[in-house]
């Protein structure tokens, strides 16, 4: 995982908030020089994402902590699962705690509701998409998560895809004319993408050159005859109210892409926890 | 809702995050000059909590925009209620709109869980309390939806309160070095905190002066022991596996405090959605 | 245009570089309170790009200056034509002259090579279309230049486009790999673009599914034959040795898109003047 | 060449918009841990600048890449020509090359320009001087660009030079008045200069004690006479419709200084390759 | 010391004030290469603080210079005490040197004054405390010089403590109220403080539970009733008009902390030279 | 004073430091809504300097703040004189007060202080320069309030002036090389200021061509000598062990210039209080 500037500053963002002016507790009880050794533990099943970036905390922290990964983002952990084995100052790992785990839960939630998902679908073509609706400042954090999941991404925001909406089509006069514009004039590496609700709309759109097709909040029956007639021209995403319940029966339709919100919405984060351990 | 420079800065964040370079499908389709009006409206019942913050992103993308609150953060909201009135740029709407929801939905999410497990214990004295387990680089928005929500905020950083857990009092030599070195040296602002897992422990505590005390995974019974050797000499706080089924039985042991991590880590976004009217 | 936080931290970086602690000069020299106007010239033909970008400059040095624009990005002015009127403060129009005007000079000479190659090309369907030889820091404005300009987007940065270069495709074990790979992981809202360098390459590319593919340094009668075995299957962009001698000679051979560096890094800047009138 | 925050902060803001969340091709078809060699070659004859601005883009993506220097900032290329061997993981090189050599070409570009200029006037006195005429954000590493391909700085900005303009002398009520306020006023290690625009006004700022004249659009007879009247006691510089035609006359007339915009805002980017080696 | 996010910003924002675009006269007087020794020598009595932080100054320069510390932060120096050795790049040396210093000699001042007034009252239980009134953006480092001299902190801000004062008593509605609705919604892990300027105020603040009770501009008799009223129920804080005359009266009346602005706006910096030694 | 990017950045730094994520005892206080009157009151006698930048720190916190200036920077105030009226919501007063005094005291004490000292040699051509003995993150401001106070500023920083010490002639080889080469290299706007510590050195500083010159540390006698010996050809500058005793003998030897960094680093505090008032 590439630590881009944008995760620099989010890690010293997350350090200011969390640390602060410094680890006032630690400072009081913990003296300098006590060279300790801690392991990452997972408390539950999952999926676990993030363990670079935890390690990048601890050393934003301080930069002699030693750092070793026990496992890859991916893996899936059991309970009590050895994740990473931590060595360096007790008061730094101290104080790095929180921020590290608080980044490895919330990237391991996603990961692993996403696999959940995935899993439920995983005997049809149709591949499991995030949307936007991601927590605000994290979405380059939560997006990868749920690649490590085995999801895939929608686009990361408004600057790198195409997606004609309802009050887009209205502006520009009609699906035809709303699709001929995007193949105009958006930059040429992007797909056009449009959202219909209805198969009459549907059609317009293949037949305006649209590449990707949303195709919102269709029953089953609806979803069958979209793909149906697409007839392999455009590629179609299932999208709204997305259920563990509906999942299986929405990608059983053919659709190629199912998106859903919930992955980085409403996800439970993945419990860890910090072990030292006496030596 | 104070906007401080901290807002700010997350704003222009998720803003450079979504927007980036600019809102492509926008340009290519709304040309420059199309007034409408929209409203944002809930999906489901809860409480809100961010719209002032939403309308500073919708402000923040054009200063033009005018952003009309039809309720105030922590209200109670039904599905199809109108939470606030939008006018201005079709484009401009358009561009904020997904931000503005992200951070809404969010927040609202927080304030609804506190709300609905502050409800469980509403008869005791007990406060429900949050944690630092919270998302990087959101915790002031976080804690700000626990308030508005019902719950009362634990220490925002290791910058602002003291906790001693076990491997400071190691590190210090014991649970009575461990407090009288916070009360010494910390800043006097401050309570001193400490965790303890036994009966024994807490008595050390209250002797060695902490002002409050977290009592770590204990069952009813040890809860009611410590209560009742406390003798209100110092607040007390349960913490660690608490779910809404154990909750009233916790807070009925007479504990002043209960914090839960979940508040702020494994909630459900709450639902909204903007709709542009016709006018 | 959007005048998005990328593009008020890139003003106050120009304006810290520029202005710094104080304009020293008109420090000690202007006394305040004295109201003046001032008038934007150009200085030679071209077409001008950055308008509003200026005046946000000149608001951001003092939100009293008064900024009325008398043309709009994209108009082509001839020598000593009016572009904006100021007036304010002497001091304050003074200390952002130079910084509004290198914004102004920078983006209009893009706008205006661009404007001019494209003329060239007019009567063919081909667009022109810039690459990410840009100067670094400023791409966003250099991108909406060449827009301004009547040319096209190529991706904005790596992360809001699929291109596969040479070594892309030898890690990936090849061509039908690499394309493939793309197709099934890349966010479904990007087109895959490959690079290919010979008429065998094109036809693998086509049949693996490519959308998108970059011929590189072809000469003219490689790229008819790369149209002709295209018979419209994929989008074709020409690359490599564009000049203005060549790119009629290129356009004509019915290519897609015709991308060029140059338009970003080797331009001239279009000469403006501001001229304080006498009132 | 010191990287200062202000650099650091410039490659940082320059990946982010060129990398963002990721490099997305790179992702999907290179797998980690492909140890690859690579050499930036020359493509085109000129002189190099920012050769460890560049090491510093590529480390800043990836600390493991060893990037070793076979030229120095000033050397001068011919086609073909090696200037630097970078060794590392092959995703890391490609998600830092665009970055990298956009920094080369834009600042090798200047370095160019302004070596040849300067060679127009070798024989003489004169040296040629650079503008606050720069791409905004830039003006460090084009002026530094400017002095590596041997040429001089005027001020950095408005915070460190005096330059009092014609607004200014009206502001002050005259040239005397002008002049003796900076001189009484403006940081005492700062230099007073004024721009005059006839033979009178020359004077009389030599009179009122400017240390340094810059005369504006004068033609040839002008300057000699300029030169002539000053009789060395203050320094003088030509500035304004400096040509290449124009420059060995305007040096000859025995001027300190001429000034000229081009060299950092109308300069050909000179070319570079990044080219993958076979070991 | 650790070297947060704060402090690393800090220190850029320092370097970019000082040394901008670069250092001129190093640039063109010391040519690279050259391998240089200095020492960091105190030129007056007092006690150090800030010694690691201005070592990450002359390594936030170049990461090659070698920085070895002969004393701790905390030890007292006399004139010509060596303080620290460095060796390393003379031009690096140089161009870090005044930075490192201010930092050094600010940071050394306030843990000199701290001393000097801590020791004035080292016979009594009475701890000496800082105030919010800082130097703005150094709040950090002035608190830690205080601990350094051996004050203790008062809150570090707004977000990190409770201290009503006369305006939030009249909102609030009394001095009952303030406190109570303190009790009831502040974080819990703060103490609620109070600022009396009366006797009776004191008796009412200490029944309404506040922890810790300024007391405001009181004469000596006044203090030494206060702590009899108080029996201890309370910490209590004497403030206001704190001089070195009065320091020890005031301790004597037995109140648990006194503050003083006067620690961190209005001390004197500990003066320190670099020398270079000849090897 | 014209409020640069520098200065909110500084404002905001300053904020996030003292406010953070909220004023805690103003949020469970005062109810939003109470609109309140307040002034800003001079404890002591002094030169008042900040005022609009106290100002902007208010309307920071709180756009509806209205902040009305009483008196200017540069104004002499005595005990209990009003400075400014403050009007708006109470809780926003209350949350910006302590930063809006922490800037106005600190500006105002080195005004204040300036002004004490250049009163001492005003009969005198000699005029009161600071030095780069600043403040960390302060210059600006600092350097401001120095010429508020009526002195003189010297180069704001490494990138904005030339001056020549020891080890720099050291490495040049001699004092005639390292003038000779800042005058053919250093920015063309910049005087080139050599410091020497004895008569020698100062007629071949001189000689050289030194436009300024610092006389460190010279007795009354030397700096005599070194004024005859310079008949009027270059500035000079005394410098070192500047105290309020010496200067007017200083003064009185005819040297230009007297710096002292004692202005920016050892000054007191001018104490400023804000008052609510009863409306």
């Amino acid at each position: 995982m590439f630590i881009s500037p944008w995760i620099k500053e989010l890690i010293n963002l997350a350090l200011k908030e969390d640390v602060g002016s410094g680890d006032i507790t630690t400072g009081v009880t913990v003296p300098p020089g006590i060279i300790s050794n801690a392991r990452i533990i997972a408390r539950e099943e999952g999926i676990v994402a993030g363990l670079e970036l935890s390690g990048q905390v601890f050393m934003s922290v301080d930069e002699g902590i030693n750092y070793k990964l026990k496992l890859a983002d991916g893996d899936r952990v059991k309970e009590d699962d050895l994740v990473a084995e931590i060595s360096g100052e007790a008061a730094s790992i101290l104080t790095a705690e929180r921020t590290a785990l608080n980044f490895l839960q919330h990237m391991s939630g996603i990961a692993t509701i996403t696999n959940e998902w995935s899993q439920l679908i995983k005997d049809y073509k149709a591949q499991l998409v995030d949307t936007r609706k991601t927590t605000p400042g994290l979405r380059h954090l939560e997006k990868y998560a749920v690649r490590v999941g085995g999801g895939r991404n929608h686009r990361h925001g408004l600057d790198s895809g195409v997606l004609i909406k309802e009050n887009h089509i209205v502006a520009a006069g009609g699906i035809r004319a709303a699709v001929e514009r995007a193949r105009e004039k958006a930059p040429i590496t992007l797909r056009v993408e449009i959202e219909v609700t209805s198969l009459e709309e549907l059609e317009e759109a293949i037949e305006a050159g649209a590449d990707l097709i949303m195709l919102d909040n269709m029953e089953k029956s609806q979803l069958e005859k979209a793909v149906e007639i697409n007839k392999g021209r455009a590629l179609l995403e299932a999208s709204g109210n997305i259920t563990t319940n509906r999942l299986p029966e929405v990608a059983a339709t053919g659709v190629d892409f199912i998106s859903c919100g919930a992955l980085t919405h409403s996800f439970r984060a993945l419990d860890f926890s910090l072990l030292f351990t006496n030596k």
